[in-house]
């Protein structure tokens, strides 16, 4: 009951998501933390204070971002984007990023906005490059049936 | 606006949810999925079918589980429980992970009455030890405020 989605599948999900779980790789363990994003296409769009996401990705920059819709456990679709982290430093790329962000969050804070130390925003706006795009979905009958989202 | 939760806060939120998403580490990248799950205090159980999150915990048993409740980009905590992956054989041990699985899930189907092949059942039960829990919150009056969550 559970079967692969088609690549143009998961693009369309990963195109609607506003929410996306960022996945990544902290000391040789796995760290996810919940993210907004925007997708163009080619590359995932994020921005971020500083925490532990950005010090795992500039130590180790594989990265994925997962998104689903569930129904119930019968009835989702889950994508995962593969890629690689970049940090936009370039301020003609930062503001295109910034712009494609605002137009998807209009009442995000621009980035640009926020306070400036010591010459650079401690706002770091980064991207994926996205190099593999796959998904799973399952529509069943509402159980009993199948062990659920756990394939 | 944005602040870490309590032990006592993450564990709750652990406790109350019931779709998670599971972050391992595949073939030295970052692997997350989408999981039903129960959690009795100690440990993480889930009932998986044959697939990658399996032979990536089974080659690499690092394990986290990241939990959230998003009420918009302005309102929402994530929890996040870091541990080791256990593959449950032993009969009793598997029993009773289903039990707490079906309690929770009451339309799963059974594991043990999913076919079982070369006498062993072609379901997975493993529960994750978990060693550390973290979490953060958001509460901010609607933005524009802050880079919601991003950080």
């Amino acid at each position: 009951m559970i079967s692969r989605m088609t690549e143009a599948e998961a693009r369309t999900l990963l195109t609607a998501g506003r929410v996306g779980r960022l996945g990544c790789v902290y000391k040789d363990g796995p760290y996810v933390i919940p993210v907004n994003y925007a997708f163009d296409g080619d590359s995932i769009f994020v921005h971020s204070l500083p925490g532990r996401k950005l010090e795992a990705l500039r130590a180790n920059p594989r990265a994925c971002l997962q998104v689903d819709e569930i129904d119930n456990p019968y009835h989702w679709q889950s994508a995962i984007a593969y890629g690689v982290f970049e940090e936009l430093t370039d301020s003609n790329e930062r503001a295109a990023a910034s712009r494609l962000l605002l137009a998807r969050f209009p009442n995000l804070t621009p980035v640009e906005s926020v306070p400036v130390h010591d010459g650079q925003s401690s706002v770091s706006i980064f991207r994926i490059q996205i190099q593999e795009i796959t998904g799973v979905a399952e529509k069943s009958p509402s159980g009993p049936g199948t062990p659920s989202i756990t394939a």
